[in-house]
């Protein structure tokens, strides 16, 4: 469809481009089909990968993780682990982007004809990038933002792993909405126990008498959550990563998340209560350094093939 | 882009008819947008009516149930309720099916640009009709068929509420595989309590020293689950719906399911152990057979208006 394109084409890519069964596409000509499992039961993965000054950040770590949960889900993928990474590089291309919010998905697909076995379907690859999208803007991020604690559960691993990362997001859309309603622009979300799991999109860290705390388990294994505990480790910081009892959550002296999408943020209040008192989130904020300027280092960076956006 | 469409043109429906955003189309061409968040969050209800015999079996009741769920999910629909229920008749006009499953589902819809607020997205209905889905044959269902108890637990009420009818069949689909795996038919989901709910698709009935027991609560109020009710209530039958513990399950006179797809469908073994002993399914067939009967009565069944297929 795309062949022959020039670079010209990226104005028809100004919104975003998509990737749908082998095919590069406008963002907003994108679908997927009605009787896919991915939509009609929600059987599917995904992940989401940034950009931020032409280069992808962890982008091995995010296939990686992608893959394992395909592998896990018994989806065999129509792209090979290289396959898939060019394709990220050429929606990306397509678009000119140098920050932005990639989004790469697989589905169960369609059942075979006559057949009820999910196990019968040809799995499907989608992919999107649109502008890079904040849970909060930059310069909003730094006064921190308000977070209540969302009336529903959060989904228990005993119902479904939440280390393979899903589009299940009833709970955490109750959430949001709860937040809408409060004002606040966040909410975290408890387990059955009482203790702290995670919210739309982040993991949840928790500051308290010079120990630096997340969950071990019920969350999904954020990358972002990955760099700031290798961050806090090299800053030689006392990091817990085990069961966050609500209290802790409670009395923290300082509250933050991290997500692709925003980076490291500060909460200022947890419902309507402001949190801590003088710390006024500088462990947050000496993370939250660390953790942009390593969008810089080759460990982390993998320049966009801005060239691939005619192949 | 149906317009002026006549007789000749069902052929394009043979497969089934699908509506999205407006327009009828085939259901092979039907898609969501790939950043609706019906998809993306699986933020959407759905509901199936059935056509028997060219009626519809309680369209009213599985329309109220739809728009009561939309209602709680605060989503405004493009369509009334009439014009909802005149688009179901369209849909199976198109497709002169005289047995069809028809799937009627609403959506988040897409995010307005730059808001995260899932109360900013515009709603969008879709549905689709394809010929009669059975989980069992109906030539299979008189011998019973097999199930088995599922690993997952099913998704707590605390977590999402199970009588919005969802896409969130994380666990369903599992328990699907893990008896396609032992070569059983269906699943059946535990709650964290151990007592009994539902599987993909279905609610469970167990009979057992003379009384029918049936989940009371984190389930989806099936339609076909209230027709049970009241045939079993017609028939003087002592019915109890409440907590079902797994004991009573295991010992079991007889277990059935009940489901828009297939109707009242006895079950044979669980888990590799055959079911009771020598009732062979006396109550789950008198049930089934009264189930069939009602398809006929003017109470129960809405003529498709097939008149409808070009407007």
């Amino acid at each position: 469809m795309m062949a022959g394109m020039n670079i010209q084409d990226t104005k028809i890519f100004a919104e975003g481009a998509a990737y749908v069964n082998g095919a590069f596409v406008p963002v907003a000509e994108a679908s997927v089909p009605l009787t896919d499992l991915g939509f009609i039961r929600s059987d599917a993965t995904y992940d989401v990968v940034h950009v931020w000054n032409g280069n992808f950040f962890r982008l091995n770590d995010h296939v990686d993780r992608f893959l394992g949960s395909c592998d896990r889900l018994r989806f065999s993928l129509p792209l090979a682990k290289d396959e898939l990474i060019r394709m990220l590089h050429g929606m990306v291309a397509r678009t000119g982007f140098d920050k932005a919010y990639v989004n790469f998905t697989a589905t169960r697909g369609r059942l075979a004809k006559g057949s009820r076995n999910p196990l019968d379907c040809e799995n499907r690859v989608y992919g999107f990038t649109i502008p890079f999208s904040w849970i909060a803007p930059f310069d909003e991020q730094e006064a921190g933002i308000d977070m209540i604690v969302a009336n529903p559960e959060r989904t228990a691993p005993e119902t479904l792993d939440p280390t393979i990362k899903n589009f299940q997001w009833g709970d955490l859309t109750r959430g949001m909405i709860e937040a809408s309603d409060t004002g606040a622009k966040v909410a975290v979300h408890l387990n059955r126990h009482g203790n702290v799991t995670e919210g739309a999109g982040f993991n949840t860290f928790v500051f308290k008498d010079g120990t630096l705390w997340t969950p071990d388990a019920g969350v999904l294994m954020g990358i972002t959550r990955r760099t700031v505990l290798e961050i806090a480790e090299r800053q030689g910081l006392d990091v817990r990563v085990t069961t966050v009892p609500e209290k802790i959550l409670r009395d923290a002296d300082e509250i933050f998340i991290s997500s692709t999408a925003g980076g490291v943020i500060p909460i200022r209040s947890l419902d309507g209560t402001p949190v801590g008192n003088k710390s006024n989130s500088r462990v947050a904020l000496d993370i939250r350094e660390t953790y942009w300027t390593l969008h810089d280092d080759p460990a982390y960076a993998t320049p966009v093939r801005y060239d691939l956006a005619d192949v």
